[in-house]
């Protein structure tokens, strides 16, 4: 599975530290493990005793970062960055984080992974205030309202505004004299915080960034939460009781780094044990199993070891599948020119074959795979998914927000079977899904949110409630790409 | 196992067709899929009805091609392609193949995989006799002999010059009216005869580029062998009879992608059976077995099936850890910053892990690959090669030419074991790997040059000769950077 | 004279168009032939039937518009655009205009030249109630005026927003549905409309715009005055009666294309009286006339028929000198190494020369240049100069902000004429600058703000009031780069 | 007269120095100060103890130098280097100069400027022999000639192969040892010898060169003369007797910088007293004299103080005016959109406008600026050309190879005169550009080579004599771009 085929996103990577003479180098590597949350624009703000410095553009960290001097200026012992991934048409260079806000008498760095569900009419009632924003991203809202809170304490502003967002955050802010990062009340996006051997406190959205600095976990912010780190160390308050964990699912299923450790559950296990629970809920007769590289080796290896079958690689995927301007004609297609994936005849011919993948979001992706796997001399093709049907789109970060793409909305897995080619198609069921990731917590679903497979949305949608119902009644229009 | 570390380097991918009317472009999508053998520089000719027109530059193919007018303009139904691995300090663009040689009445266009063993001796010669060459590389060499020749017909000389070099070489030469590929007597380099459905023959140094630009592939090119392909189709000839078969083992090893099938045999496969004859030789206690990413997750899962340990996803690779200008100070390397592998604590903490990689060159990455598991929380790790100790340089296209920095040229494997701070340390015998690949043949060794292993070259050395002697006795000067 | 050494810089261009089907490109072509008033950052926002579009980036308009598709995507039938002209440091692309605000329910298009008196209380005023500035420059606070005025109409809002701001400005607005243009009471910038063949309004800071797209010069924009152009042609409006044409002398000195005019004077004919003016205050010997390429070639050409004298190219500027990054070392410029100018010997060999050059303000460009002309041999060097003795600095859009930097407010003529090694020093009197440009106006100092030589503002100066005042009692620290 | 108009384009610039620290950096100033002899490529050889080092590209100097290290590699205390102006089509990185050649035993560093007339007959001579040329340029022949010469002693070799070609040539060979300065028999372009405060020698194609790196004018090389540089200083020899004066006289009219001096003769006043003779031999009535930017700035000069009639700055050309791609269209041309130069209507209003410009190729620019300046007002355009008509092609060095072009040897002067709209056309007589120039010589026509105006060439044609013959007889094709 490809990200240029699959329109699923997340929208960004946070990463922040406090107390490191190469704050913003350790930031640098930090966001290099977060790259495959966003490879639109990355940026990095640090502190050097209240003077905040900036660096940012479109592309990924080592193209915004090209060379040294681009980072040796970002000089001081704190660092906030982040990595972007952006919508179709909006990847200017004014919508890359973190934005840097310097006031006659203080600056700001703020950056946010998420998606807010008031943020229209929240932008509407601030204009009419007279506020002018610069990004067409969510993200300056929370600075509008920091600064016309009427609040008389710093925290207080700050609280106040973390109250009147809605929907999916984490928001990283930097301030002249402290870090402080927030998550919403139901804890939608992961964040992290480690410590490094120096003492540094450091904030992440995925723990596979500890990993690569050589920090230690500590513990995983909680809804609600407000962490505020400074020269005196690290505090916790909140900003709200009415908390309840609902962390994305698909952070597990799809977009997390196998690596990483979201709370107490490491992605690769929980994907493991889809693998495992799909093979115990798959009805048929198999020789070989192929996992889709690179996102579902793991479950792949689940399935095989639950189901006995062996593990095989028979799909490749091009190490070298970036970027390219250069695209086959329709004809070089049609004679099977493909550049990123190809099925291995010698694996494959003959074989009945699982392919593991971990969703279908328009089906496009997985007839192609189906297809290059028949064609390579696979006798039958049984798809196996690691999650259930993508029914219903995400408002708290997600870039679906719209059910017209989704082929779970429009069509049963049996029409989707014949679609796509396959001789069978079996889905994870959402019990399957809630047990093999298994968070321990006494929250609803497990602590999960599961609304794309079940339309059951932890909060109120605020501006998109409207459109959503709409889009329940309303007929789809759609229609594969042939 | 990174490009980076390991000086191991396979010198050029080759590519060619002929009868297609996007020739160039299925040329770029084959080199594309070639492109692990080769990142430093890329280039293209196409033949228009006689008119040769070239492309090239120093760099990935994607930066090489920017634009698709970099491709447009190489019209034409015929073409042949390079992908460079380039030695140090020689990157320049005068060194980029496909040369196109323009003369007063003909053109050639002419690509190289291999290195000559007399090109010394030769160069002197030819330019004593007034010859000029323009690069720095061993590929010219061909093009003078041929218009040297007093061979009265054009396939003469090309005979003659094919019978003058010596060493590894798969030649690639665009005419105006044909193009001919040619193997060295030993066939020590890959190279692959495949059909498009439209009936356009391709040539390519690995059957990989079949499966992506649809071809089927027919037979592999024999040693010693001239094929010639024109409008007239596909005729086969040979410039030598005393050839023997000794295929570079280090392409199944290492080099090649796992779904490419070299002599009957595919990678993968051989691949997965050096991980089981590897694990029927391993003698100690453990838990899990972790692949080290990518090249070793084949082994790995050889190694998992016969073992019966189950195989985990113990190490991460960062998918964007190409090319960037900056790198941790020696403070943060202390501190863990690693960018390109990690280890996933959830996975091997308390485990006794076996550790399965291709081969140990300088030893410095298995050492930093066990203290990264280490500091994961592994108990033990034990590391399993699979391929015997590499103790000898190579002469026919792999970039070791001197015995220097192979660690296990300088230190026992007990040495080694100690050096890199693993529990044990296993290689796979000479006779498991050939066994494991098991090219049906009568040739000696199956088939294969070990010579890396053994020092048993099946050729003469020429040129090289003297200082390969002079190194077997000299006291080796070996360090490993702490 | 070069922009590199002489900190004298005009704070941009601006151009705009309405009525025209490829208003975007006309704008390119017009901000091409403004390019000398700012190198440092460029931009067009095109208006396509109220849909705003932009493009902008740092660098030369050439280097910002680098593919045709740059200024295609730029459609419809109005457009403004902006050359930029930065301080140091803050050369980053946040600050490059025009400026795109898109509201909920409308968008606007930005742009400004010159510089505001009242900009940093404005500043604190508007913060103190929400607002946050995006970029560093003056040019924001105008939107958030107009957004925060309660003021019924928008007409009535901009003009309350041009009431509140004070010093030299001329602005352009893009509206969903018309441009306007406004500048301020005393017409410190110049600002021309222009009329096309095919019946499209144009506005322009220089009229050489308008030779260059073939337009028809209509009349010069008025201090206070409001230009709106819209679909039913153009109307004008005044928001304030106290004006006072006070135009930047400069601008005839120095700045202006000598094909511009300004007020009815054309800029190389103004620049050939002052020249012909100061032969007339000259009161030595010599032999020939050299003027300093290029922008002193006009008053050179008025010095020779004035005085008789021949009139010499005995200096050469290098056609090619822009941006390089390769500088002479300290001992190469010793002997002799120089890259922009160069003195041809040949011609000024023995002689007695009048170098004339349209002003001194740190020195160290004059000093060079009478070197130059000695080592080619020259006799003597007299220096005159196109203007009086620069003392004072600028608030109205000239980047000399400070006394320090300018050699006149810190020596007597007579020690700067031994500082830069002439023979004599001549300037021309304020009243032959006056009587030189000669604009027809019954406005004090002939209708032109003469502040830099005299130091009487024409207005207050607000912020900088203090700082200015503290400026002139103040040991000034001027030391001349040896 | 803009380069992208006319086509008339010198090959080439060089520079060498032998004994400084900073040889490749003073190379680089040199060769910025020959910039305008060709843009299309530069390179520099330096040579660091007999280990030569090379950097060269397409593109500006400013853009092959692009950072410090480009330069700075390039060590050692004698150096040579070029700037290539390339004929449409062959601007590829492998045509750039100084070419540099690494034989196993020695190596060497070549550049050229000019062109050979025997070039095709000795490249087929040279192939036959089983010489293979990398580039498509002339240069390369002379190193397979030294190569391949039976001459004992390296010097010998040398004055062999510079007997063999033929045509107009300066080369710069730099050996492990020396560097070798040679000009045709002819000496048909420029060839300067200059010595640095420090004692190192330098040679450069035009003294302006000298001026800019505080070198010192020694002498110029002579036709047939071979100058050898090393560390015992230099020497003087020649490799044949037969030779005679004919230095291009465009060098003078158009090609050379101002300040050069070339045999004796400053280019700024060579073109003065054709300016002025041109004015005694202007037979009509006119108010202003009117030079076109930048290359006829001199000949203006000298026309008006022959003539009495004021030098006015009429047209002006944006000094911004280089690479872009973006072009106005067809429509936009017509509505008046111009770039690079234009009219100034408050100076040519209701004038007589003498417009002086130094040759006419094709005539399309000419018509153009007449245009200008007419739809800017000048009642009359009086057209006088500081050079005779040219008629026929050169073959030595400049880029005017087909008469077809050329629209004097298709046109009288009177047809001419109409087709550019003019209200008269005035050519410089030979007789008056031969006394103009006035090298102290007794050489036929003054030492210059005139045969672009009466087809008279000094020396036999060799390849392109029988392509020159038809071409006279040949009924033309030319037809002016409306």
């Amino acid at each position: 599975m490809t990200y240029e085929v699959k329109s699923l996103n997340e929208e960004c990577g946070l990463f922040g530290i406090w107390g490191h003479a190469d704050a913003a180098k350790v930031t640098y590597f930090g966001l290099h493990s977060l790259q495959h949350r966003g490879q639109e624009g990355a940026g990095i703000i640090s502190n050097n005793q209240g003077q905040l410095l900036a660096h940012r553009d479109t592309g990924l960290l080592s193209e915004v970062f090209k060379v040294p001097e681009d980072l040796d200026k970002l000089t001081g012992s704190a660092a906030i960055g982040h990595v972007r991934y952006a919508t179709a048409g909006e990847a200017s260079i004014s919508n890359v984080q973190p934005f840097l806000y310097r006031f006659t008498e203080e600056q700001f760095g703020l950056c946010h992974n998420g998606n807010l569900t008031n943020a229209i009419s929240l932008k509407k009632v601030l204009e009419g205030q007279g506020a002018i924003f610069n990004a067409s991203s969510d993200t300056e809202i929370l600075m509008h309202l920091i600064r016309r809170s009427h609040n008389p304490s710093f925290m207080g502003k700050v609280k106040e505004a973390l109250n009147t967002v809605k929907g999916g955050f984490a928001y990283l802010l930097m301030t002249e004299n402290k870090l402080i990062a927030a998550l919403d009340p139901n804890g939608f996006r992961p964040l992290s915080i480690g410590k490094m051997k120096n003492g540094a406190w450091v904030v992440s959205s995925e723990t596979c960034a500890f990993e690569v600095i050589g920090a230690e976990w500590v513990r995983d912010v909680k809804p609600g939460e407000l962490v505020i780190i400074d020269d005196s160390g690290i505090t916790f308050d909140t900003y709200t009781d009415e908390t309840q964990l609902a962390i994305c699912s698909m952070e597990y299923v799809y977009f997390a780094r196998p690596d990483s450790t979201i709370h107490g559950v490491n992605v690769h296990t929980a994907r493991k044990r889809m693998g495992a629970q799909l093979a115990r809920e798959f009805q048929h007769e198999a020789d070989i199993v192929v996992g889709v590289p690179n996102s579902s080796l793991s479950a792949a290896m689940g399935f095989s070891e639950a189901s006995g079958l062996p593990n095989e690689m028979g799909l490749i995927k091009n190490q070298y599948s970036q970027r390219t301007f250069i695209q086959p004609t329709q004809e070089l297609r049609e004679q099977g020119v493909r550049m990123k994936l190809s099925a291995v005849s010698s694996v494959v011919k003959g074989k009945r074959v699982v392919m593991v993948d971990d969703s279908i979001v328009r089906g496009t992706t997985s007839r192609r795979i189906v297809q290059l796997l028949k064609e390579a001399g696979a006798s039958e093709v049984h798809v196996a998914i690691g999650s259930p049907e993508l029914k219903y789109p995400c408002f708290y970060g997600i870039d679906i927000q719209t059910r017209r793409e989704l082929i779970s909305a429009n069509y049963t897995a049996e029409e989707i079977c014949e679609i796509i080619g396959a001789d069978s198609l079996t889905y994870l069921s959402l019990e399957g899904l809630i047990d093999s990731i298994g968070i321990e917590t006494n929250a609803p679903n497990g602590g999960l949110c599961v609304a794309y497979f079940d339309g059951n949305f932890p909060t109120p949608l605020y501006d998109y409630e409207e459109p959503y119902l709409k889009s329940l009644k309303e007929k789809t229009s759609f229609y594969l790409e042939k």
